[in-house]
């Protein structure tokens, strides 16, 4: 890994990105203009929270605050936020996340979480989110995780299926607690 | 935040604890010689390894891999893994862990991960179970966690929905990909 890989432009300092770009040599490159990279720095700016909002509620996210939980994530080295970046515009279209959870069963083993995958809605259907899962995986493979595990609603069972991931028999609960800040109950 | 719980001695150093006890404060007690505190660095020699491996296979770990584990989690400040000792023998009897995932969503939000919930098989019974589930609920609130999230098997179900958590409508299910470092394919 002592080489920058294509996409990276030499004089392009590393630091901006979530994580090293390195680790996705080999496992994807530019392709039809579309470069997918570590989440950077500077994406507040290239729409990478409106393709968020494409998932889900991000609410008010001011700069300030996307930096900090940038540099918090960074700190830890847990996560690896990958993003798409259509070149010829210059925009985020698609993003997910590999968190690398660190366990002491199976030898102080690494597990995978995929979560938070979205494509920008005006590039659906091109394959791009099957990309991103695909990159997801191999990086999780390439960091050793022992397993990719994620959660989902019964809609996109088959859309995972179809990229290698399985129910489990008799293993495949998602249960959830939601606190409620505005309940007197939840006041500790 | 400034006492010491009631469960920590004075004197004793807070350096050993994987989080800060005082976490824990006003959630948990010692009751009948049971107490609930972080994992301590000195869990290794008192039967951590050997809880866990009723849970699943924990392979042999070296006192060095444990301390290494145990300080790359506290260095990424996500990791609140906890523990039941029972005084009266010095031995730890029951583990659970709450892993704080960082997300961008929801203005930042931090989601709950219950993971590797363990109680030894001679104290099963005993509200035990349920009381380390209870802790790390109240302490995922007390850290702003929106949710607290787990997977779990068909059998352990009921265990978790008498606890509060819920399987949500037509968004319950956990996928897997597993991978095998021994073939070839998977080589990178
Ligand atoms: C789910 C999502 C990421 C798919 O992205 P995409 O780029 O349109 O997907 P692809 O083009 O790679 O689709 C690959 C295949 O899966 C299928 N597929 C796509 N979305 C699907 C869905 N919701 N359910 C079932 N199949 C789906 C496609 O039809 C395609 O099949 P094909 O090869 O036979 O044409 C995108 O629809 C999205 O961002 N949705 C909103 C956010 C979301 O729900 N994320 C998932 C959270 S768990
Ligand atoms: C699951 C486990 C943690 C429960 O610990 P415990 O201390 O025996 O549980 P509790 O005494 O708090 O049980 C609380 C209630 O849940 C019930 N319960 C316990 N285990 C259960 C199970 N596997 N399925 C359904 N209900 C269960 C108990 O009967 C009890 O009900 P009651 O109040 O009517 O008597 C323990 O059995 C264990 O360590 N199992 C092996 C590891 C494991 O499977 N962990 C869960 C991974 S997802």
């Amino acid at each position: 890994m002592s080489e920058p890989p294509r996409g990276i432009q030499p004089g392009n300092g590393v630091d901006e990105y979530l994580f090293d770009p390195r680790l996705l040599e080999r496992i994807v490159d530019i392709k039809d203009g579309i470069w997918v990279r570590p989440l950077s720095i500077e994406d507040y700016d290239k729409g990478f929270i409106q393709v968020l909002g494409q998932l889900t509620k991000v609410g008010d996210m001011s700069k300030e605050q996307f930096s900090e939980r940038f540099r918090k994530m960074k700190a830890s080295g847990d996560y690896y936020v990958i993003v798409a970046e259509d070149k010829n515009v210059g925009e985020v279209i698609a993003s997910a996340t590999l968190l690398t959870e660190q366990k002491f069963i199976h030898n102080c083993a690494l597990r995978g979480r995929l979560e938070d995958v979205v494509v920008n809605d005006k590039y659906r259907g091109k394959s791009l989110g099957q990309l991103m899962v695909r990159t997801v995986s191999l990086l999780a493979q390439r960091l050793r995780c022992y397993k990719l595990s994620l959660d989902c609603k019964d809609t996109i069972v088959k859309f995972y299926e179809r990229l290698g991931f399985i129910k489990e028999p008799a293993n495949g609960n998602h249960l959830n607690a939601r606190f409620d800040y505005e309940s007197p109950t939840s006041n500790l």
